[in-house]
């Protein structure tokens, strides 16, 4: 993705590897302060996944990915750190297919750190395909609408939801995107809003509750990311979500999801048995530091939803645009 | 209302007029200081209009009723004082309504103060009935849904869409509220939770687009207030009212505006031809005072959005629980 830093926009990934160190952009302090975090311990990295240094379900994956691979560094129980990573956080299916693929990989005699560079690496070119195939859904002059931040910043590069955007606009195409702010943490307001604003891509900010009203004013199409995808197609996403998917249906506006095929869980026949978060109260009633919530009243935290396959008009994958009634062909595909 | 100042729980009006002066609670600074404000100016209420020390349809018209009685104390020109005082927000019907009952009084020689006094305690009348009208709506044990802040700061007191759950709450009858905080202003968090708190009524602040997860795991009745309702029970209110009156359709939840007649526009014949008010879009990029957009990204800040009447199960007002097809019925009523 292009990041401008002192000035100087340059290409750069939302965290790699590097002479035994896990380099990541910290997203808990964008867009205000561009800061690089490095680490050499796999409980390092593990704890940048629960506290959000990195977010995003293909980035949490590839973290974990790295996160192995300094596990088999400092010579710790491999199966020890596995569960710590796994441990982190709930929702995100590519954390669990990540550590699994390293586990494998390091059983298999492979090199730990090839392996980990490749999964990165792979999870860039799916990024880069799936930006190919959304492609095309985008017209010329689109108004696109996006929630939360599935970019590059959410899957190391290219990004998933962001993707077809990024590469309509390198074919010259035109597009205005609103980008609902995603309360609590208001990642569409801070990474989202950031990563368009690198590109050059024209956008607005909007309420998350402002959705609705402008979708009926005129959207072309809904794309946002995925947390994890169940073999009937319903899947789980940033809390707000599905409010978007419903509306989307009600007004004639098709709505997708991107993700690779490693956000895929066909162990589970369909959403409802996704577990969901529940975070910390705290990131609804304080906002940057500030208490907004009367003292003494409570916040319920969710910080994803469910949204059923009936809602989604297609699924963007690496291997093509595919129908929620299809995931289980690519299962067998698979298999 | 119940507000405890300096731990002492006392009854109190969102505005008053008291000897020369109107005093209004600062509903800017709530819920962290409790301040109240005076005013000797119509060109003072009217200031306070537009930058929200009051807020929310009826108790806007009360302020302008006040501002009117001001300006005849002030002796200025009262055309130029109703133009003034209209021109403050665009959206809230009872603003036009209450400024024209003024006129019409002064007109017809009545006494200023006691007509000023006299709206408003109609208007606190009004939504005592509303609670009284909209109480049985509410089984004992309810779970509630609202969003942004009806309550007795919106209307001066008792509220329109929370006056039901005070009268339920009075009756003995038990019930847990979900406040949607209502961004990009917060009336949510900051003030219809206060006013929960205040009342001992049980309740949890969610995010905006956490509302149709909480929905769809349960929600038996959702109340929200109106600024504006058309002559075919169309209806503008707060940013985001729209997408959860679609959400209560699609999961079959009982959705209902609660309003005084006063909100009602029969010259309005829909809601699109309802003026919606565009604000500062630094009450999206800025949270209390924290710009937590990224510098040069821009934001869209509609204060309000339309619901369709094919949405709304019914209109709670001072005469009774009506259906949005019997708004035409009240107009000749009242001709």
């Amino acid at each position: 993705m292009k990041i401008t830093v002192a000035g100087r926009s340059q290409e750069m990934r939302a965290l790699w590897y590097e002479a035994g160190e896990v380099i990541m952009i910290d997203q808990r302090l964008l867009p205000n302060t561009f800061k690089l975090v490095r680490f050499t311990k796999c409980s390092e990295v593990a704890a940048s996944i629960k506290d959000m240094t990195v977010r995003g379900a293909p980035a949490i994956g590839v973290a974990a990915a790295y996160g192995m691979l300094l596990a088999t560094r400092e010579g710790i129980d491999l199966g020890g750190a596995a569960s710590m990573l796994k441990a982190t956080r709930p929702t995100a299916h590519d954390l669990f297919f990540a550590v699994d693929s390293m586990l494998e990989a390091v059983r298999s005699g492979k090199d730990p750190e090839k392996a980990a560079i490749a999964y990165a690496d792979s999870i860039v070119d799916k990024c880069r395909l799936i930006g190919e195939y959304g492609e095309p859904l985008i017209k010329d002059g689109a108004t696109i609408m996006t929630h939360c931040n599935a970019g590059a910043l959410a899957t190391v590069d290219y990004g998933t939801a962001l993707a077809p955007m990024r590469v309509a606009r390198n074919k010259g195409k035109k597009m205005f995107v609103y980008v609902s702010e995603t309360r609590p943490r208001l990642q569409g307001m801070k990474l989202t809003a950031y990563e368009l604003l690198n590109e050059g891509i024209p956008h607005a900010i909007i309420s998350d509750g402002a959705s609705g009203h402008f979708m009926r004013k005129g959207v072309d199409i809904i794309i946002v990311g995925a947390d994890r995808i169940a073999a009937n197609g319903d899947f789980a996403n940033k809390i707000g979500t599905y409010e978007k998917a419903v509306l989307a249906k009600e007004l004639g506006v098709p709505f997708y999801t991107a993700a690779p095929i490693s956000t895929f869980d066909f162990t589970i026949e369909d959403g409802t048995q996704i577990p969901i978060e529940d975070r910390n109260e705290e990131e609804v009633t304080v906002i940057d530091g500030h208490r907004i919530a009367p003292k003494g009243c409570r916040a319920l935290n969710p910080s994803f939803d469910m949204t059923p396959n009936r809602y989604v008009t297609g699924i963007i994958t690496e291997i093509g645009v595919i129908r929620p009634n299809e995931v289980g062909k690519v299962r067998r595909m698979l298999q």
